[in-house]
């Protein structure tokens, strides 16, 4: 009988400068002010990236991504999530599914939601699946001070 | 060998006007001011539904019951839950549970859990559990600005 | 076809009074001030113990160890989770596994990661992987109000 295992992962990025980039979940938002953070600030991706860690009991994002990994230093969202399955096959694991939800006023997801969706299931080589909501103007998203994300992914023994 | 897929919603909505009615977990909360939204504004069943659409990759709320559903404008939680039900088992899923935590100081729920458990069961068709939690009076729940859900969903190939 | 059913838990606790002690993820946080609650305010136990309810069906922590529960009166969150265990695999479940995310400033969780993992997981008589993460100086975590934990969990019909 095979068990999976299930795993979560949040991640809150506040808005940077003007005249930054943002980059949220995989893609970039021409035009529009970036999250800041050591690395683009996707929060959707390092979400993921947290999910897959936590399912297979192999860390989290700061232990995997931390100063014995100079090479991940500024990595984008999309080579974070590839290290991140990587590293969670080479512990014994397969990827189900990854399922994050993109939580913030900005910016305007769902238009481009397939071509998310694409570029992370390819990050992961696994399905990722990508929704959004807003949070009725309340807390630190609805406020606009940031943009959050929360993860859950499924893995099994390979 | 069945793969099962998880997925994940967070709903937020802040309380409304005096006098509105509070529509939580499916049920009715006789006295109490409601939540905002432009439907029954019920946490609990959207919470439910965006963890299915998640769990499935068939978009999310917004995507499916937006501008090209009218006849969904002011649907009820009920209505929306047993929806996107419909919505996942057509994309060729089944749907194995989903739990949801309410988050907030109000309505009181322990009392009236089977209830809840019961109408929004069947109104997916599925085993949906509820629980509820408090914020230790922070946050934006706990200032009782609005009151929270976040939910997890398990679907499966049918 | 063994189906699993998946949940979720959320807890949250503020910083309490200079001088009490600090427990987090059932270990014991020297000169670090405490968390508050009628308990020790473990949140990454007690998102743990709820994870494990609302994945099974039997209620939460408030129905479980509330006024009927005199001798759960301050319990540990060691204690709780093992209580919690024991009640879900009476209802008919093992347990697959557990997964919980710490929020907050504080306590610097990463060093005693494999400390917390081994004391939850006994508590628990199943795999407990404790992840952790920050919210960017946003939000009631973010400003040091409080600590925040999520989790997930998986059971199935034993």
């Amino acid at each position: 009988m095979m068990i999976p295992r299930t795993g979560i992962g949040v991640d809150v990025h506040a808005f940077g400068e003007e005249g930054t980039e943002l980059w949220v979940a995989g893609l970039h938002w021409p035009g529009q002010r970036g999250l800041s953070g050591h690395s683009d600030g996707d929060v959707v991706a390092h979400a993921a990236a947290d999910a897959l860690f936590s399912a297979s009991g192999t860390g989290d994002l700061g232990s995997n991504f931390g100063v014995d990994r100079p090479d991940m230093a500024g990595a984008s969202g999309v080579r974070i999530l590839s290290e991140a399955a990587a590293i969670v096959r080479a512990a014994g694991f397969e990827i189900g599914n990854i399922a994050v939800q993109l939580v913030g006023n900005k910016p305007k997801f769902s238009p481009r939601r397939d071509e998310a969706n694409a570029v992370l299931s390819e990050a992961a080589s696994a399905p990722v699946t990508v929704t959004a909501t807003t949070t009725d103007a309340l807390g630190l998203t609805g406020r606009g001070e940031g943009v959050a994300a929360i993860a859950t992914a499924l893995v099994y023994p390979a």
